[in-house]
């Protein structure tokens, strides 16, 4: 098979490189060994999609983020678990305001960024390794469209559970998520027809990221509606009990656990 | 085969949503529906190698070019063939200079995207489809890298009989090219040297283009030296008169029709 790439820590090299180009520190991505070469993250989809996305918002500012960004940091109260902390930079704010925060995630090449630009307390684990430590909070963030991590049907139930087994009483989830049906392309509408015929819900993508010579393996990640998230968690330990539409159709989602 | 592409016209396509977002008519490309995505080409090489680079540079006015563009442009004379001719930045500077140009591409939206922005004369083929056609120029222009369309040895003299036979007494070729040897990344180092114990030219690339669901066949795609150059035209119609390499590891090479 040509063009197959080899499987490693994708996330984590392009961040490296994000950040080399960002502040002009360490070897970054040529052209012909010459021009600088923009970090591209590639999204591929199982139907044959794949879009290019410029990686320096990794890097953003909270001057440069969206208006949800900035109200989703506004909800977090106690202690923080910051899901897919990627280079931190929501990690980052809240140590600035003094928040105690915990940055998790898979990436060990991630973590790396987020360490050297200052994030303190880091974590390599998924949430169900990272349930078994004894650690407590009382916010989870799943932003930068992170509620796609809860997969799907299958998944949700143990995702949702490992945060509940690491959840203080009174403990929150805020996640960023975007309803995914407000479109008329072809190339999603049939590929949402297609994922509920085989019993998936409609935007339950099947992608892999590549960067370079490297890809990640196939991996379910779920863009749902309000209504559909709301299927997901009941019978649950949590209660949606807020959604913010202000910016639809990105919406912030706030859980909080039940009992 | 889980993400294979749909074969079609991808050049096209990213050209024309390029100059949607350029010129803010058409539909554009939008993330969620709503906030503007870039227009990103992504080029996939059989080892598994895979870059993305923003399409905007195809629309490029000469006062965003590279040295090298200009002085191309100012070896021009006679009739000229602009080969890959794409959205047309170069047929179109010589066009308000009033020198006689055709643009080639084998890609209709392309062509459909140069001749929305003014070029006059452009036509839709191969060089070996259009030299069946009886047309005469004077400069055969091979920029964007374009000498990467000889390909290797076994399509190098073909492509170069095409050209001669459109040839009239005293023609040139003005052909970008780029050394690809002046890296120690072992991702390229190694694709060279197996090229190499293949038979193949160090440089000559297997790629594919993709954009969104669509993808190209596989192709060869040459990058090389100016002495592989000179390699691949000896015994041929053309002789390698100058190499311009000022910027290297960028060159031009002017070729003169012998005889």
């Amino acid at each position: 098979m040509l063009g197959e790439p080899r499987i490693g820590d994708v996330f984590g090299e392009l961040l490296r490189d994000a950040l080399a180009v960002a502040t002009g520190v360490g070897p970054r991505p040529l052209v012909g060994g010459r021009l600088p070469r923009p970090v591209i993250e590639i999204i591929e989809r199982d139907d044959g999609l794949i879009n290019g996305a410029p990686a320096a918002h990794y890097l953003d500012g909270p001057e440069q983020w969206q208006p949800y960004d900035h109200r989703a940091v506004g909800r977090v109260r106690g202690e923080v678990l910051d899901i897919g902390v990627g280079a931190g930079r929501i990690a980052l704010l809240l140590q600035e305001r003094g928040v105690p925060v915990t940055g998790l995630d898979v990436s060990p090449g991630a973590l790396a960024v987020a360490r050297k630009r200052g994030v303190r307390d880091l974590v390599c684990a998924t949430v169900d390794e990272h349930a078994r430590e004894g650690r407590r909070y009382d916010t989870f963030l799943l932003l930068g469209n992170n509620l796609g991590l809860i997969e799907g049907r299958e998944r949700a139930p143990s995702f949702l559970a490992a945060l509940a087994a690491m959840a203080r009483p009174g403990a929150q989830i805020i996640a960023h998520g975007t309803d995914p049906y407000g479109t008329n392309d072809p190339v999603h509408t049939s590929y949402h027809r297609r994922n509920r015929e085989r019993g998936r819900l409609g935007g339950q993508l099947r992608l892999r990221l590549r960067y370079r010579e490297l890809g990640t393996d196939w991996f379910d990640y779920l863009v749902c509606t309000p209504q559909e998230l709301a299927g997901l968690v009941e019978d649950g330990p949590w209660r949606l009990v807020d959604v913010d539409l202000t910016d639809a159709p990105y919406y912030l989602a706030t859980l909080h656990l039940a009992g």
